[in-house]
């Protein structure tokens, strides 16, 4: 399916446009995407501005030419893989900082602005940006709203979308748009902000976001806990979330990978499943580590202990580094697909069971870890690549555990989006009626399937993209 | 425009199915609608399952016939006035408690349920439903849904659509769609909930809805503070807001509304602007409450007390009155226009200036309250219904308002909705390509036009339905 990219030339300058091999190949999948399934775009361009990315889109609709908008290529699920070729948009270049408003808590920033250059960029008014990523520092704001990402502090704060108050957005046959606005609250029409919020770019191209903040909490406390198993660990969380106890981080990670962890960022956590927390309150904040040491210690914690210093840093290092650590690992074992489903929190301890359970059965090592207070688990089977077996058996298993949470409730994915990857979950979880009515709302908006085709829908039955008018 | 609602009968009991007048009557608009304004539907139908309403809303698609869902009616910019007669599709006897899951903080609710039922059903777990508007004893969570409610709570808490975790609705030609589901987070897909959410009715009927909850707190504080005028009140507010002071509640009143509150519900609040509070905290509630006092008090508050016993409930419930105690107030009054704008906290007093000096102008009185600490105004211009010129003047204001908030940044309506009131403003709010695309949505999920026909998109050019195949 070769698309004459050509035109790109008409609206960009020569250093906005490449067809080298070397910028393809860099486009051409995510963290995610294993090396026989990475697709290169036919040519990448570097918008700097709204009008450009309009004007290119406006040009690729008309001859029918796919646009996968592009970030950091941080996502696990090929969400910005170019399944159809044709052009990768990286947005990168557009990364200013737009306006603080420090008096309303707000901040507009083009898509291209790392996640961490937001909390650089508000520190010195004593404001945050709540539902960073763990990849927050590698990754843009324009990828965290098209996934509606969230993080370690969602279980205080909440997701991407609870904090975008509006967009500046580009539909595919290039027509700008402005959704929602700077009031912190509006029944004002339709909420396009939380639908382009999470659409993972197969509806508009991001091009400016007004983002909330909150200020910065007086008292920030950081510490773990460990649990003779795993289980116990679970049944502490899903019991302590239970009480209503304000957390604002609460991660389980498994011995797995607390080894892996340690192998990697030389760490020595022990070996033995612990919980990460952290409390964020403008007073005493001791009277909630309290409740939440009291519950953990009926639920059998061994160790219940706030870190000093640095440690607590060392600590989220190790943390933010595992799924680079897990690649690492030797022997070299793989995931045979990234998992993150969500269950509501009196599932969760059931959900960890059953993934570790699964892999027990095929003695496959599970790794376990992730923001439990939200009832989020990113669980990986961890196998041989080049094992077609083991690999299937992986598949299987990882398949498995998205089917019994979306049984119990939940979601196939808390928090990495949909891509490729989880396409073929989504009649399950939404029913068919539900996927086809996100199918209507793509074509009215995206009637040419322009815009990352390939993503979010279930496989055609041709494999073709949706609709080609 | 006469529609043979005729078919109504193969569908539905005969208790479920009226041609009376009364009947007819007591759909024909809600409380904001003036008297010659009203419009009576055909026929009112009370579905009882969401088999009745698929069944309802297919024949009436098919058949051309307009639906537009009514719950309690309480909505005051039209949003349940069947614009284009047909029927009126009463959701009330929809009100079944589903479920409770008080280890998942959430219920499950069919639409007629009042918001207060919600709160008793879950007040045994201690839990609470945090964004219920001030109307919560007298509208139902459907009504709440389809308006993206908010209330005196919104400023800690969230809207509506930070509490509404999943749907199960109907779309015009009958489709059963569920959306969201128990997951506190998701990334899977388009967020149809969010999108519903606030839609008013017109892209499908909400027949069940899963809410989360919130663990009532320990501790809860309500109080109020006084000023001497009502701008150093309305400073004081944003002043204290900026301080990421957490508080549940901040409510302004001013001097005419107390007035006219005292004398509808026999209290003796004071005749000076007014700040009303409410604090929650599991601990060490006073902490909170001492920083908004200094806030507060360098801002010139005459007094800040805390409310002892059943003081504040009887403040509450003079707020609560307000609305109707305006249309009962001696010389008889009524709001121009009902007025709900929402800004940037740190235009705030601004917007509140702007509506009073415009009244000043017309020697006409302003009345201004509201959800403050969201920036959020409720301003009525009283006037003379029966005096032209006067009512003129006084929609002139109204409007004025609107468009000043609209140019900070702000929004034509916080919490109630555009329905037919507020439509005239959402090209200026939106932009035409933002309005553009709500109308593909509309048209993609709804092309017939069938649900809640006139409301939402500024009128057409003919005085017609957007489109009919």
């Amino acid at each position: 399916m070769p698309h004459d990219c050509g035109f790109l030339a008409d609206h960009l300058a020569d250093e906005q446009v490449s067809l080298d091999a070397d910028d393809r190949d860099g486009h051409a999948g995510d963290w995610g995407t294993p090396e026989d399934e990475r697709v290169r775009p036919e040519a990448v361009c570097w918008p700097e501005s709204t009008a450009e990315v309009s004007a290119v889109l406006a040009a690729a609709n008309e001859r029918g030419v796919p646009v996968t908008p592009y970030a950091a290529g941080t996502g696990l699920e090929g969400n910005a893989l170019p399944a159809f070729e044709g052009i990768s948009m990286d947005c990168t270049r557009m990364d200013e900082v737009i306006e603080i408003r420090p008096d309303d808590f707000q901040i507009d920033v083009e898509p291209g602005v790392m996640g961490s250059a937001v909390n650089d960029a508000v520190a010195e008014h004593d404001l945050f940006l709540p539902p960073l990523p763990q990849s927050g520092d590698i990754s843009t704001v324009g990828g965290m709203v098209a996934n509606d990402a969230s993080g370690a502090k969602t279980v205080k704060y909440g997701e991407v979308d609870d904090w975008v108050l509006g967009l500046e957005a580009v539909l595919a046959d290039g027509t700008v748009i402005e959704t929602g606005g700077r009031a912190v609250k509006t029944s004002s029409g339709y909420n396009l902000t939380d639908l382009i919020v999470g659409s993972e770019g197969t509806l508009a191209v991001v091009t400016r976001v007004t983002v909330e903040l909150a200020r910065r909490p007086k008292q920030i406390r950081g510490g773990r806990a460990t649990f003779p198993d795993l289980d116990a660990a679970a049944e502490a969380i899903a019991a302590a979330m239970q009480t209503g106890v304000d957390v604002a981080t609460i991660e389980l990670i498994d011995p797995l990978s607390t080894k892996i962890a340690n192998a990697y960022s030389g760490t020595d956590l022990p070996n033995v499943p612990t919980v990460f927390l952290e409390f964020h309150a403008n007073h005493h904040v001791e009277d909630e580590i309290e409740t939440c040491r009291a519950v953990f210690e009926d639920h059998g914690a061994e160790r219940f202990a706030m870190a000093a210093g640095d440690e607590m840093e060392e600590l989220w290092e190790a943390r933010r580094n595992l799924a680079n650590a897990m690649l690492a690992y030797d022997p070299p074992r793989r995931p045979a697909k990234p998992g993150d489903v969500t269950v509501p929190i009196s599932h969760f301890p059931e959900i960890v069971r059953y993934a570790k359970a699964r892999g027990d059965e095929y003695s496959l090592d599970v790794t376990t870890f992730g923001h439990a207070g939200d009832g989020n688990v990113h669980y990986n089977v961890l196998v041989d690549p080049n094992d077609e077996e083991e690999l299937a058996a992986g598949r299987e298993i990882s398949d498995d555990v998205v089917r019994r949470a979306i049984e119990l409730g939940g979601t196939a994915t808390g928090e990495h989006g949909v891509g490729q990857g989880k396409r073929e979950y989504m009649v399950e979880e939404h029913g068919e009626n539900g996927v086809e009515t996100m199918r209507a709302i793509k074509r009215a908006l995206d009637p040419k399937d322009t815009l990352n085709p390939g993503k979010i829908f279930p496989e055609t039955a041709d494999g073709e993209r949706l609709r080609v008018d």
